[in-house]
């Protein structure tokens, strides 16, 4: 058996008499059986230490190369080879009929999945792209941000870095829980439970609900990242229509009156996609609604600080006196999604049983980031950004109305939002995904279609614009092009 | 109706109107239906702009306080108020009554769980707490990660703190392909999907199999917090008995055959509790009997890099050459267990069907924390922090194990681990947890009862020793006044 050991080489002599001798198996030189010199020979014929060889042959023995029995030789074993990588292989599991049916189906959507692009960045050739409600990354606070890093990693580092509690850092729940006083919820810090992200909020209250073949109230159209988790809970879903003023009421009740439901989902702010905000009169009698029937609202209050117009009713969590609510709240939406750090608010013997799910499924959310934010949110930066962000905003909503208003065909109709993120533009007749991108994408423009948005998809009338991407002016452009192609089809 | 204005103020003149005019309606001296002065009036009496006035009803009448009817006067409005904390409010929904049944058991199991406190830091009082299997944070190498964030958010701040990719972070993704081959693995990024740590891994490994009322195969004992989540999750466990070799695999043959399984889950490294590592041969025969039955391997790698003696044979997944391994690993274990990042490698097939779960539960990792430990790693930081705890650890485990032979009873017996954070004792008869603490917290010391890790809880022989979060002299420190209350009772 001849190996190469270089002595001038970093390795240590053990690693390069373990390399040697394993190439010599895995190329055949050596055959399962073949007898190895003693330890003692071999450090002899190298001329190293008895030690170095022993080492070497332990660890070739660990590997599953070598056997050897105490007195007797030490013999080449069989051995599986390692696997090396190959683009064609395949499993012999069959994954979609080892999947529960819910997952066969997740995967199903998952594929055709278009919508909220923002997560996952594409279609960066279309100039004007009005897809994405990710907050422009231009306007982040990148300054201020990295000064609270830099000073939690240098005054309590090693706590930012080990695992956090499971309901979430207290600092940044009591924060939460003062800021929510703002808008009109009063909870104390047990009544929170941060999350990663708002959609991680979704999720854990379907897990406690689902399986039970129970129904769930989402609005038509709704926010499109629900449906299917809601789904994969095992949950039913039952639509109920937006009108002008949210969702319809009579419908609620009537819906509620038939099924076991197990919440009413709904965004009263800003609505995805409406980008309708419902009355305080509204909230009252959905929250009415609700109390008569015992069944919880969860009420989604992803775009709560972008009230940048002032007129907005409190949510519905703050008349809640009886905790039915259960309110998400994220800063994806005004700060650094990447992030992903959201909160439930709900009762606490609820907060419980979700902080339960979370603990088990994937321990805590982030600890850093929300050492981070807190800091962050602490110092008033996030104050001062959100004003700066109200301002930028209303700026960015009346250039959009107003240029709709100019250039889209006088046939159509859309709202006009108090605030947030999206309008919701109605055209004459009904045009699926593929239709309103050969109209708008020549004119180097892209917006959601309606269909993304409503639990039975079908081509829609509608479409959805978002400011939250592009600045003034490119919003400015895009409506215009967008105007431009309208016109030809209109 | 007297409001008060305070000109030198710095709220805006509309703001102290909104504020007084609620005060007054929530202190009930304006009833539901009384009048309120024209905006002209209220203007003039104010001596302030008729458009601060109206901007202060507008915003009212969003909030519910007023109500104005074209041509009519503005009235004062029926409303809910908003409800102030009270720490005794009870829910009007029963949330046992209102969960799944499995979020019930969950919920259950979250009160009275007390394994790895690792996440909770509890305890401080016990001076030598021997529970925890997080990393000690004094070994952190925090002045490298805090140079390697700094930079990233000077080089491409706005990029890290926007949502990234649902699969991960790429080039995170290519370290850790390109890590694995270390350890013999050799798969393409497109086979890995990035998860918020190894429990997130576990939990959409479950949900994708769950709910079909399968079976799946655990040591026993086993890692205690993959337990609750995989049945809530829908699967029933089945334990097969740890040996000193690894999983019983006559046991696993025969449950095998009798049972529809989903997959096979197990820790080859440093098994957690028992710290027993299996051969090679031992891989391969468990990898055989899985081939034979078509069943999938999960395969938790936790503390792959932890292999400080060297003789470890390579992973399942090196050697898997038909795809059926699952391989779970993680950063939490020897670097930053708050950042929460870890990663599935599996049939690439099987990660597009995880990551559909993923995106629908929490949309995507951390960018932030991917993107500073991929910069952490490609810096050589991470390489060089391996090689310094493979030098603390095999010190630690070292004077752990000789510590025990000298301090504990001779009646009792312990594992050898050759790597890894945990050791598992024996006693010579069963102690329930109590019992277990009261023998040793009067001596300062806390150690893991056996009964944690076993899926059928009982009272047991062992119980679990870590490493992980005490320096040496504290760890021997610790295993004197463990065999002081121990030789007391045995």
């Amino acid at each position: 058996m001849l190996l190469k050991i270089d002595r001038m080489s970093s390795d240590p002599i053990f690693k390069q008499i373990i390399s040697e001798i394993r190439g010599l198996i895995d190329q055949g030189w050596l055959e399962p059986g073949h007898k190895l010199p003693s330890t003692r020979a071999l450090a002899e014929q190298l001329g190293v230490t008895r030690s170095t060889v022993c080492q070497a042959y332990a660890e070739l023995q660990a590997l599953g190369y070598l056997q050897s029995r105490p007195g007797s030789y030490t013999t080449v074993q069989q051995r599986r080879k390692e696997v090396v990588y190959n683009p064609i292989y395949h499993s012999l599991i069959d994954w979609k009929k080892a999947a529960s049916i819910e997952a066969v189906k997740l995967h199903e959507i998952f594929l055709g999945y278009a919508p909220e692009r923002s997560s996952d960045p594409k279609g960066k050739d279309i100039p004007y792209d009005l897809t994405s409600i990710a907050p422009d990354p231009r306007l982040y606070p990148l300054a201020d941000f990295r000064r609270c890093i830099h000073l939690v990693l240098l005054d309590s580092g090693a706590e930012a870095l080990r695992y956090g509690s499971h309901k979430g850092y207290h600092p940044l729940c009591e924060y939460i829980s003062k800021r929510l006083r703002l808008h009109g919820i009063s909870v104390s810090e047990d009544e929170i439970l941060i999350t990663s992200g708002a959609q991680q909020g979704i999720d854990l209250i379907a897990r406690f609900f689902g399986r039970q073949g129970k129904a769930v109230i989402v609005e038509s159209p709704t926010y499109p990242s629900s449906i299917p988790i809601l789904q994969f809970n095992g949950l039913k879903l039952l639509d109920i229509p937006m009108r002008s003023s949210g969702m319809d009421l009579n419908s609620l009740e009537k819906a509620l009156s038939g099924e076991k439901v197990a919440f009413v989902y709904t965004m009263p702010n800003f609505q995805n996609p409406t980008g309708i905000t419902t009355s305080h009169h509204h909230r009252e009698r959905l929250l009415d609604i609700c109390l008569q029937h015992k069944v919880p609202i969860v009420e989604d209050g992803f775009e709560e600080d972008m009230k940048y117009y002032g007129k907005v009713a409190l949510p519905i969590k703050s008349i809640d006196d009886k905790n039915i609510v259960i309110y998400l709240g994220t800063f994806s939406k005004a700060l650094f999604p990447g992030l992903r750090i959201g909160w439930i608010t709900a009762d606490r013997e609820l907060i419980l049983r979700l902080q339960a799910i979370k603990r088990f499924s994937d321990l805590t959310t982030n600890h850093l980031a929300q050492i981070a934010i807190h800091r962050f949110c602490a110092l008033g930066y996030y104050d001062k950004h959100i004003q700066k962000l109200h301002r930028v905003f209303r700026q960015k909503m009346e250039a959009a109305l107003s240029c709709m208003k100019s250039y889209f065909p006088s046939s159509m109709s859309w709202t006009h939002p108090v605030g947030g993120y999206t309008i919701w533009a109605k055209m004459t007749r009904r045009l699926g995904e593929k239709e309103l991108d050969a109209l708008t994408i020549p004119y180097g423009v892209k917006v959601s279609p309606g269909e993304y948005y409503f639990p039975r998809r079908a081509p829609s009338e509608h479409f959805r614009i978002s400011i939250a991407h592009l600045n003034k002016e490119e919003i400015q452009e895009a409506i215009k092009r967008l105007g431009k192609a309208l016109h030809k089809f209109f």
